[in-house]
């Protein structure tokens, strides 16, 4: 396909598409003549990639190409390309607020051997490693209080839960190596996000609503349409 | 106390205690002499509930007055704040993205029919069901998808199990009528969701673990130190 059409494929627009081959994150097109060359659905996969760090990570493009040069590499690359994206990501959000650095490393770590005590696997190096225990600093801290590592432990299971569920409709979702994997990847964590967020506030209500006696609570959560 | 002990006490500056004051968010202190006024624990607790709205819930002064207006009336006021404050925060948030309004309230009542059916109380207007909404279609408008009830439903049962987890380790927070409640119950919402979205993220990465050969597995997810 021609660039014009590529820019249609993929929603991004000509001059972008340029620059990001300029910078390294795209490959040219194969040229055809000397003003135009023609581009494949691997470009459109790149680009959708590209997009999804950068609108919905919040990721530079410097840091997108970091990410993108492990992800077209040998075999595991696209792994390695997933673990680089959602590492980056965690780092962008929980940037650093003021806390202690040794008091990260320590609650990290501490967070690390308790979940691994229950099984879990992951990278002592995981990007959300660090966010979790910089989330939880901040979380107490508006309490006033120190943190608890039994603040963690309370949320494991319904959030393994929560991803194992994810996993076992992942049917629909690209499983082999690739842009689209990564992609799939990086939208799936985060574009839901929000709903089990919302979903977390509801069932507050609910459990709030729960309490008050039954005449009260008809009238709070009643059937109107 | 006097304003500088109070300012000390509440993390708020001096000026802006002022500004509250002359916005109507916090009441005047009781005068002891022409330049002085006395306040109390009341106003610690309101300027600490100011603070968690606009610091942590992202709200102005002007939605922050509407909610204060409820905490302080009759009996059932926290619980009314409560629901207002969060319904803020969550139009806040969920603000709107381009959505057909028709599309999100189509989509918040099969979402409320649904939840209902599978015995979740909250109030038919309640934010964080159309927040849900959105969410949603932005969720599945992502993949290029239209949205589905069911990319809420597998998510219910495990929210639900965070939520009956925080009530029921709430013996700590206070429970009776008054400004400290709803500090501490958006708080406590708020400062949360971060560790609840690192665990999922934790909980990918073992699950994508988790598949790869055991050897493989020991090299990524060793015990190292």
């Amino acid at each position: 396909m021609k660039m014009r059409e590529l820019s249609r494929a993929s929603g991004v627009p000509v001059p972008t598409i340029k620059y990001y081959i300029r910078a390294g994150l795209l490959e040219a097109g194969e040229h055809t003549s000397r003003n135009q060359a023609d581009y494949g659905e691997k470009h459109v996969e790149r680009l959708r990639l590209i997009r999804a760090l950068r609108e919905v990570g919040g990721l530079s493009v410097a840091t997108i190409g970091e990410v993108l040069t492990l992800s077209t590499g040998t075999r595991g690359g696209t792994a390695a390309a997933m673990g680089q994206a959602m590492d980056a990501i965690s780092r962008g959000e929980w940037r650093d607020g003021g806390e202690e650095i040794e008091e990260v490393r320590a609650l990290a770590k501490e967070v690390r051997d308790r979940l691994r005590a229950e099984g879990w696997l992951f990278r002592a190096e995981a990007g959300a490693l660090e966010g979790l225990a910089r989330a939880l600093i901040r979380g107490y801290e508006a309490f006033g209080e120190a943190p608890e590592v039994e603040g963690v432990v309370r949320y494991a299971g319904p959030a393994m839960e929560i991803a194992r569920r994810e996993f076992a409709g992942r049917q629909s979702g690209p499983l082999e190596e690739g842009d689209a994997s990564v992609s799939w990847a990086v939208l799936g964590t985060m574009m839901f996000e929000p709903v089990i967020l919302a979903l977390r506030r509801l069932a507050h209500e609910h459990l709030a609503i729960e309490q008050l006696p039954a005449d009260v609570r008809e009238a709070v959560a009643g059937d109107e349409a």
